[in-house]
């Protein structure tokens, strides 16, 4: 038997990342967590609309999605608590650029993506934004066999409720494989 | 010095859930972890447009997102490997249904929620459907404080590079508190 909890959004936890834009010229970031997966190269990113970094997503139709890991849990929450119109940001990391000319990059994150913009819904009070990621950056340290090892990464992983940042886990089983020892039971 | 990996999204791990809806009158449900947040009450689902789940959603402008927790693993990966249209779902698990009547939600799911569609995106090959949550329910056993405990619930971590479900690990450090701690670095 379950309780109603009202209509509390409980998809979490959901992995931190430090976006980041060209606000008036001037890279800018911002801590959000919320966002998620559209497709295979599709990011989407839920930002208030008052949000600086905002401004510079819409402008250049371009942003970069970071991947802290949890050696970087005091700077991401310190950038996820100021905002970018009380202080520079972008003297924060060392930056670099990959295709997009508009799309900082965080040289301090093991994991990074610069992605255009393709798709801008607004809704009432936030802005989702739907971008393609046109490139994928990684430190030698974080891959196995080519691609990024997330036990490796170790990213932080944000959740509401407990308002705290987790670590990831163990592997739990095969995805497209346990499920073939399911057996539905007869009625 | 960053390696590129081409244009592979990297935004893992991924909450794992099973997503429900009516499609024809009988419920359906789609193992899915391309999803996200948008806002406090919004959700963001990323599906193939050649699911038949897609079909319910638009249909009936409803959906529910069920949390599996680690010891459903089996059936979870089984729902993301065969289609609604070769097996009927509807018998694999004990349902009910909250405000809507369209959002068939899992009672052995420790964790749901049913959502009203409020935007459809049409991308080239996905659907992209943003709901907002009117009702959450959970097990007792899963609260702390009247709050979701994701240690307790222990949900599926999918990550596409590894291919596997992870479990989620232990706290690192509290939200909106330990960037106090950060001072930057005077240049």
């Amino acid at each position: 038997m379950k309780e109603k909890l009202g209509s509390t959004n409980a998809l979490y936890p959901l992995v931190t990342a430090i976006v980041g834009a060209t606000v008036d010229g001037t890279p800018d970031f911002a801590t959000i967590a919320h966002l998620g997966i559209a497709h295979l190269r599709g990011i989407t990113l839920g930002m208030g609309n008052v949000h600086l970094t905002n401004k510079g997503i819409i402008e250049n139709g371009t942003f970069s999605v970071n991947l802290p890991s949890e050696d970087m849990v005091a700077v991401t929450d310190h950038i996820g608590m100021v905002s970018g119109a009380k202080e520079d940001k972008s003297s924060l990391f060392e930056l670099f650029y990959g295709e997009l000319e508009t799309a900082p990059m965080i040289e301090e994150c093991k994991v990074t993506m610069e992605c255009k913009l393709v798709e801008h819904v607004r809704l009432p009070t936030h802005d989702l934004f739907v971008g393609e990621v046109v490139g994928t950056y990684a430190d030698v340290d974080v891959l196995t066999n080519g691609l990024v090892d997330i036990a490796k990464l170790k990213p932080l992983l944000f959740d509401m409720a407990s308002k705290k940042y987790w670590s990831l886990g163990e592997p739990v089983a095969k995805c497209w494989s346990v499920g073939k020892e399911y057996a539905p039971q007869s009625s």
